[in-house]
């Protein structure tokens, strides 16, 4: 941490610049780290390792091997480390962003002056820092404890505890990892798994600013707005998904249609509707879907979770931005109110460059990949969107990709990963253009 | 006409809406005429017409019977008179509507007050209609007698005039039907046949303000920022296509490999290059073509053309925006700078509102498509693409569709083709919201 701060206050690298080589300094040892003799088989190339580098790091669990078998214990180990670190990272990464932003944990609406951020005081970041960890460490806690009563009596309690450890860091940081070769299908009908997993991974999808706002007021009416949106939009979001992904897949044969009660098939949708933003586990085969779910859950990908957390993607936040700017310009207004209060036209301008980048790097990333890889074309769309929202769900292109296709797909997972807060970064040194021009009209259609 | 500006004066119907029913009632009346016996072979069912007719009226071009062959002279006849009606009725109706916003063809830059729109003379009105008019019946004469030179000594002068004068009105209205079942493929090495079909498409999908512009101006530095931001942009987006077609199917044998010269695989990808956007002619089989090349097509055909056109599409200097707004967003700018101009927030707001329309658009007909759709994804994904920028380029899904998808792709055609303009109207009326809330703060990831 010492180095990050710095050069926060050196001023010499930009927080993104450093956080991003930090992702990479771990994802080259991790790779070298899992190519060694003693974490993997002897199959394990370093293409293999370097791309299960990369999926843990940026908490996204595409996989090129099968972690539970191809990995030993310490593999698996390093594989938990690479998680916590990419996941924690970034969440302590995103709790100093924002208190140099002036939004900490204590005072999110006060607004402290860019030149006041050196005397931001170091004891304050460390306390910041501190909670994140306190609360990724409960948490993962109390949920392996839970999982143990599922884990223990099937495996022993070596493995057993393992087994609930591992899957309560991949579920925490939203990594999506598995010890299973079919992730969590296995446990499609255990209520005590499904939900363990899914509040886990919800949770901290939500984001550190909503959890730490929501622990200190307790209280809806008091809720910033942002608290808010991300509580209101996830709500919404789920609903909609689990009533759709029932309804779309429930006389499937091969997914909803082959469990046994339809308290399995409620479970298993439910579990399916929030597994897309972004946890990347999953109970049944996405590869056996019909292509209208498969739709939907390409959308949920792109969107994934709340800013600052573990998760991926565009964010709600900026879906529900969209959203009410898209509505309000029907209703020819020029502000935005939602909840009493109202957003100015910098946040459209956000959400603008966020969407066209994120559209783009989408587009770039399917046609690169597409020109080596040969197999079916939705079955990389799917990837690829799995990888920008780091999401980690397949439908098996991962594994048929040739070296250049991992590398666009490692790409695409690294910039989705630091992709929005780099971004969220730049907010923070915005300036005035300095020559103002005349107004020019342009026709849009 | 008389309707039109009789609901534009008593302002008791939006235009819009006037002309989404004058689109809905031409397509009935054309679906019947061409149901009745003497326009078409007897298999041709009443859903096989309504299609054929809707998709005439939005020039799209996609097809579920064969025009050439299922359909008499009186049914292409009809088509023809649909695409005309079509084409020039939006380009009229796009004249009507920026008068109406104060910028008639020959004061751009003037903006007369919305309260003076009454005053806007009726005479005004018709010669702008004229002009527009008169324009399309003299590119598409000019046209005929050049295809004349290909078409009447392979088919003699009665069937050779038809050819050419059919393929003319559909290359300057952007339709993309054809009377050949493999549309212009026969024609893929003949320079007369490409360069007049792609001259007539791509200007006419500059718009018809940049043509009056140009006609008035006829000097680069004059031109409105509007007429510079489109022929900079669709130059750029022709060179940069053209490239990369060559580039990515160069060696494959289905396609350019096929060809028996460089001369003619280079002519080739210059017509598969600009017809994305959005005229949907096609020399060579999509179908064939590497995915690569297919997920470039499907991003030109989203562009489209330009406002106030034939083109559909998100439109040229949307896209234009959409990239500046981004890079502004990156560089700090509050404001977006080009060519000596300035563009507000107003024009961010609009592409922001547009963009999301269009991927909410996309996304709900390819979901609702999919659901009865058992066919490739990809397929699918090119029709409903090619639906909402009216290109009317097919890998084969259209006509595999059921009822529910036909209607599906119709609904795509017809809100593709009113969409942008219908957006572009309510800009119109644009007014302040009545309480001022204080600014809110969301994080956006
Ligand atoms: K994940
Ligand atoms: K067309």
């Amino acid at each position: 941490m010492s180095s990050l701060h710095f050069s926060i206050r050196r001023r010499r690298f930009s927080p993104p610049a450093v956080l991003a080589t930090i992702y990479a300094v771990f994802i080259v040892l991790g790779a070298i780290a899992l190519w060694l003799p003693f974490s993997s088989a002897d199959h394990v190339t370093f293409s293999d390792a370097f791309f299960t580098a990369a999926s843990a790091v940026t908490v996204t669990g595409l996989v090129v091997v099968d972690t539970g078998s191809d990995y030993t214990l310490i593999g698996q180990i390093i594989i938990a480390f690479l998680i916590q670190i990419g996941g924690l990272g970034l969440m302590t990464f995103a709790a100093l962003l924002f208190t140099m932003l002036g939004l900490t944990i204590g005072m999110p609406q006060r607004l402290i002056l860019r030149d006041e951020l050196g005397q931001t005081g170091v004891s304050e970041l460390l306390a910041l820092v501190r909670v994140v960890i306190l609360v990724a460490f409960t948490a993962e806690a109390i949920a392996t404890a839970i999982l143990m009563f599922v884990f223990v009596p099937e495996f022993g309690w070596t493995h057993g505890f393992w087994q609930a450890l591992f899957h309560a860091i991949s579920a925490f940081n939203n990594a999506g990892f598995s010890l299973f070769s079919d992730s969590l299908s296995g446990y499609v009908a255990d209520p005590v798994v499904n939900i363990t997993i899914t509040l886990l991974f919800i949770l901290s999808g939500l984001g550190f600013v909503v959890l730490a706002d929501i622990n200190r007021q307790r209280n809806w009416r008091k809720l910033t707005l942002h608290s808010k949106l991300m509580l209101s939009g996830t709500l919404g979001l789920i609903l909609f998904a689990w009533v759709m992904f029932a309804i779309l897949e429930w006389s499937n044969p091969a997914t909803l249609g082959g469990l046994e009660s339809d308290a399995a098939r409620i479970l298993a949708s439910w579990f399916q509707a929030v597994t897309p933003r972004t946890a990347g586990f999953n109970t049944l085969d996405y590869a056996q879907m019909e292509n209208s779910t498969t739709v939907m859950t390409l959308s949920l990908m792109l969107v994934g979770g709340g800013p600052s957390s573990t998760a991926g993607g565009i964010k709600v936040t900026t879906l529900i931005v969209l959203a009410l700017a898209t509505l309000a310009f029907f209703r020819r207004q020029e502000r935005l109110n939602i909840f009493g209060r109202s957003l100015g036209m910098s946040e459209v301008m956000k959400v603008l460059a966020l969407t066209a980048l994120s559209i783009f790097l989408v587009a770039i990333g399917l046609f690169l990949a597409s020109t080596t890889y040969k197999g079916d074309f939705l079955d990389l769309l799917f990837e690829v969107c799995s990888a920008f929202g780091t999401v980690g769900l397949s439908r098996g292109a991962t594994g048929e990709l040739d070296e250049f296709g991992r590398a666009v797909i490692v790409l695409i997972m690294f910039v989705g990963r630091l992709g929005p807060l780099t971004l969220a970064f730049f907010l923070a040194t915005q300036s005035k253009p300095k020559v103002g021009y005349p107004e020019g009209k342009v026709f849009l259609g």
